[in-house]
């Protein structure tokens, strides 16, 4: 099949990969679209150390698998597969199983292909009303709903997101759902322009340093990040940390102490969550997408993507 | 009035420093004891840009007050004189009131003196059983106990306490009246042989990466502390931050949100609860005593409390 392969220096799109092998408990899924996400980018600069087909956003058709019934249903599809036996699973998060592996991420080939295949366990059904390019944002909206499991927001909460890329834009909306005062905060006009839903204000001024939100999400993806959401968090405040900063950054951590500040780090969440939250809330997810490319042209998809005007750039693979 | 006054170079003992102005709504502490804590020793190497008089944990008796009542009775004294007026003191954060002076640190002369001046509604009175060795533990134990009001600690968490300091023992025996599975870990033998109580277990394994406790207390007061401490926590565990470093330092964050870990800063903590955990647990506070000064030679106090081999050290005034 064709593939789109890392292989620990180069990405290349393969002809011939192998196709996933049957699995007992496992189900193989035909692609139908694939997201180019940020760790897919920071995967390519060798992030995670991963080598194989690249991707983990994905909504698709299950081709082949034991139980029939899941057959030539539409499905997405939670990216961790565990190994159900350990502490973690134990308590139910799977998705901090220390055995699992990742689609596309960790030990396990993505989505970025014409087959993929997961545990039968983590597909979920499509409902018909979401079409595919809708469908296809339901691990990033996931992500953005686990915020919501980690952390209480009361209406009145004056929220922050720092950071117009994406996920800074889906955390506002979600957090538009139930808070209704939410500000985006962002250095990219063009970025800005298509936050607006559900009362969201945006604003450039990136550095401000009053003191003042109840719950500030970290989504810039940059090293400075953390630093602008400490100056923006009022005492006894929450920070949701959402950038994976691959290195080690100074940071002065006297002020989470003084202010006694909580500091939330923040990472998958339940794709059920996600998939809800698309039908009911209408999120505009569609003005989200940049570009899209077939598969065959990935590498140029990819070039895309590393522009920081770009948001969500989509692999059309069948 | 004799008081130990830092001008912002050095330490000195003052004869004839001017005796605590009568304010409205304030009384007039003599003091007892005082207690010498790693903030003073910050301060003197310029932490908070402080000048004046020196210290935050004290024991004494109302000298002057407009109260009556309150005249001769055996105090402590909560640290923060809060305005009483903005966000933060209307939603009982009197601790994180911006506008606040506090006790010995910011723009209100400290207990390091004769006498200290506190508004009367930061006064708790000392019950007889609690002798003044104990009562000037209050500030430090109400730090240690700001743990339990901010994380919910179940009787089966596995509870690391890093850093076996002071404040370090003091989490210890505080979480151990909660948890049945509490490990204090430092790296000076002779403090861990102080620790025991209430069940405590003491290693000196200071980096160890088994990532399985619930709750990890950092308190070792060092720029190392959080990278041992997110080393040590579980998938979606809780980190209490006490340590303040003034300065920034290099940390991977990363395992923060992949492992979806929460960090919380604590500081300082309600001294109500402080004194009746004294009362209710009989806290062998007295083994962490490690010297005493009349304040005549409060130098010699703060050279001893910088041997790393030292707890605390007490300074006689009255």
């Amino acid at each position: 099949m064709k593939a789109l392969v890392f292989d620990g220096k180069q990405l290349s799109l393969v002809k011939d990969h192998p196709a996933p092998a049957r699995r007992n408990g496992w189900a193989v899924i035909r692609v139908h679209l694939a997201g180019i996400c940020r760790t897919d980018q920071e995967i390519v600069h060798g992030y995670m150390g991963f080598r194989g087909v690249l991707g983990h956003e994905f909504v698709g058709t299950v081709a082949r698998c034991a139980d029939a019934t899941w057959v030539g249903k539409r499905v997405v599809g939670e990216i961790n597969a565990a190994c159900g036996e350990c502490d973690a699973c134990a308590r139910g998060l799977d998705r901090h199983c220390p055995n699992r592996s990742v689609l596309g991420i960790a030990g396990l080939d993505g989505c970025m292909a014409e087959y993929c295949s997961l545990p039968v366990a983590n597909l979920r059904e499509v409902p018909d009303d979401i079409d595919d390019d809708h469908a296809v944002f339901t691990e990033p909206l996931s992500a953005a709903f686990a915020i919501l499991e980690q952390v209480a927001i009361d209406p009145a909460d004056r929220c922050v997101v720092l950071g117009d890329g994406k996920l800074g834009i889906l955390c506002a909306w979600v957090l538009a759902t139930v808070s209704r005062h939410v500000t985006l905060v962002g250095e990219h006009p063009d970025k800005l322009a298509l936050a607006p839903w559900g009362g969201i204000a945006t604003s450039q001024d990136t550095h401000a340093e009053r003191a003042d939100a109840d719950v500030v999400v970290e989504a810039t993806g940059s090293p400075d990040g953390l630093r602008d959401a400490i100056a923006r968090c009022r005492p006894r405040g929450t920070i949701a940390l959402k950038s994976t900063i691959a290195h080690a950054v100074p940071i002065d951590l006297a002020p989470v102490v003084v202010n006694e500040i909580r500091v939330v780090g923040s990472r998958c969440g339940r794709f059920a969550q996600g998939l809800a939250g698309l039908g009911e809330h209408a999120f505009p997810v569609e003005r989200l997408i940049s570009a899209r490319f077939p598969l065959e042209r990935a590498a140029e998809g990819f070039r895309a993507a590393a522009d920081p005007r770009a948001l969500k750039v989509l692999l059309d693979i069948s």
